[in-house]
């Protein structure tokens, strides 16, 4: 069941280690199949060395229920779902403690779009959520953490697609795609430019961001109609 | 005699320098037999390339005497001593220098709760110790530190088994835990919330702690009765 | 046609990520046949790990024109070949968006020679160009983006290969040289001053410039006509 | 001739890049045979992946005259019988541009001994000399780069056993030992400690040195009469 979708989620998981995105079991990452209406996730806490295609849990994005493998799934699933559901142009969804994106986070800050780099892959800076209230965090902790991101976005008027990441306040960054590929390459991208961005400021503080035609430029240049990066 | 043991000290010693904590010989990691009333740890400024079972030091917990083993035992094993005695939940202590522990240690600092990277695995943040005093330092100075280290919790009213890990003032980190394996496990998130924290401050000067309720949250999620992380 | 060349261009890319300058498909090097007027360079977005030398595009200098290669070429070429037709002296030039480098582009701020490993391969500080304007980016962007470099050497009064690298403001390095391997040691050795840079000036800030006698002594030690280093 | 020194000086060069201190052919280690007049150095500008026993220069003391080998000396051979002549008691010597340890030299300021790492190695801070003089840098540059270093430790009272390194302003560090391994390891630890220095000193400006009288117990727990580290 959903045998090609697991592989696809098998691999975007390993990926995380590969490009130094986590420590230990950290991180996760999720695929959906919107006409079943199931989507595939990493086990819950355990170690990328052993993970095999069928330790991979489908799990209903209605209802949150296990329909398919022996493990637990992430316990971050219920986050994912609600992302999911909030937007249905989205496929892949991926979870990390990268260290500089979680700097940003924990300091509750949005990283701006300060070069090219980042406009290549996002059409703006990256918000940063608010510090969750007690009652989020009390109850149904995991699927308001996705009610937080979604709320930010729509607040923004940020269409998910365009920026496709978000720092969650005191926590870490979630990132999102089309597929589970394009939430690793964002993920990824969004360390990288968290990284100089920590530096860029300390050299010029109050740095501002680009400008909007360099943003328009680099956005389009690789995710436009006419984008004309790449072989494709 | 207790081959088990000290496989368990080995592995655990290996596993320093496989996540990047320690330069040369550095570092040391012992665990206990509490039946037994004896310790098993590193051999003093061996390398690790070459380092076997059977190289494991055994030392009487009272005494501090060595039991079996042809090397001389860590340089520190006063100090592991000291938190055994004092500690009779902890199985396995943990002594590096790592970089961005070490720093905080040097700056003399506690390590605030900054996020759920932290609260994932400390319930609160990182205490540093006080300076120790030269009439500690010039006798018995490797005892001496684990009394500081133990006035120092006590001082705090922290459980150590809470918050698994100290930064010793001008030196560098200790870790423990139930076995060898978990006291590995936080010098490895303590040196990562260590660097994030370095440059979470730098963004946000004066960053507050996360909710208690995250802090919680987070704790429990891993480390409570009820944990739901994993597949235990 | 132009085998030799395609194979110092694939191995000049190919350095890029052993040297850890690039993530993804980021990066370019392209190298050029002054008699035939032909530039070789990395096709568009394509993985670093299956180039092959067929791979790599050749372009005519004069037109842009793609004389050779199933590949588009890089999405970059324009600003290769603003390089090539205003400085008749270099043979290759690289592009990346390496961390440091980037950081100080990101930044809007030149480099100083802050100390021999600087003056070692450049006879003075890095510009970083002005930023772009909006019609410059909207009409012919990686043209102008050789245009703006090209002007602030002018503007400076600096020799192409007396200081072969430059930072374009919100965007990231460009290095050159008489040949793309040269052009790409550039690249390494701006990314390590660019790292050194950052923490200097932090250390101690408004850090002036080494002395001109030590920029020159080091500058002609590599680089001058009686050079001593190295076994030529 | 000196075959086993070669081979240790080789093995000291090669140590170098195992340890994340050069970069391309940067850096130089030499040893020294006291009986014969003779030291044994790397060859100028030559990679570290393919150099060999053979490739090693000899270099008479007193003259600086190439005894042996068909390879031109390290550029900085001067700056090494400086010091071998300046300190009958030195039997190695390390140069280096590793990267922390040449921020502190470029941003000219001393690394005050911050911790318990520090103090294991050297005993006191490292000292950064004075920026040389026009005349200094014009004529006999590496033999002053020596005069410098001698005049810096001299000036301070500082036992080169004692503190067995140094920051040349704008420029970089040199470290030496009774050895070529123990040279290496000086510049191994300098390095650490230069990198935990800078952070140690941002989150707490005005940081001040460890007592006296712990920075007596490390250096003599590794290296006094009575040390008590490691099997020997």
């Amino acid at each position: 069941m959903l045998e090609q979708l697991k592989q696809q989620v098998l691999e975007a998981n390993l990926a995380l280690p590969r490009h130094g995105l986590v420590t230990f079991t950290w991180g996760n990452v999720s695929a959906i199949d919107r006409q079943q209406g199931l989507m595939v996730i990493k086990p819950s806490g355990m170690s990328y060395e052993t993970m095999q295609r069928d330790d991979m849990v489908v799990v209903a994005l209605g209802s949150g229920e296990v329909i398919e493998g022996s493990k637990r799934p992430s316990s971050d699933t219920a986050t994912h779902r609600a992302l999911y559901l909030a937007w249905p142009e989205i496929g892949g969804v991926v979870h990390t403690h990268s260290r500089h994106a979680t700097i940003w986070a924990q300091a509750g800050k949005d990283l701006p779009a300060w070069g090219t780099t980042h406009a290549d892959d996002f059409y703006g800076g990256i918000p940063c959520t608010r510090r969750m209230r007690d009652d989020e965090i009390v109850d149904g902790y995991e699927w308001q953490t996705g009610q937080v991101i979604i709320e930010t976005l729509r607040q923004r008027g940020i269409d998910p697609l365009s920026v496709p990441a978000i720092l969650v306040n005191a926590h870490g960054p979630f990132t999102w795609g089309r597929s589970a590929e394009e939430a690793v390459q964002s993920a990824v991208v969004l360390e990288e430019v968290a990284y100089m961005g920590i530096f860029s400021q300390h050299l010029t503080p109050g740095l501002p961001a680009i400008n909007q035609a360099l943003l328009d430029k680099h956005h389009q240049r690789k995710h436009g109609k006419n984008a004309w990066y790449g072989q494709n």
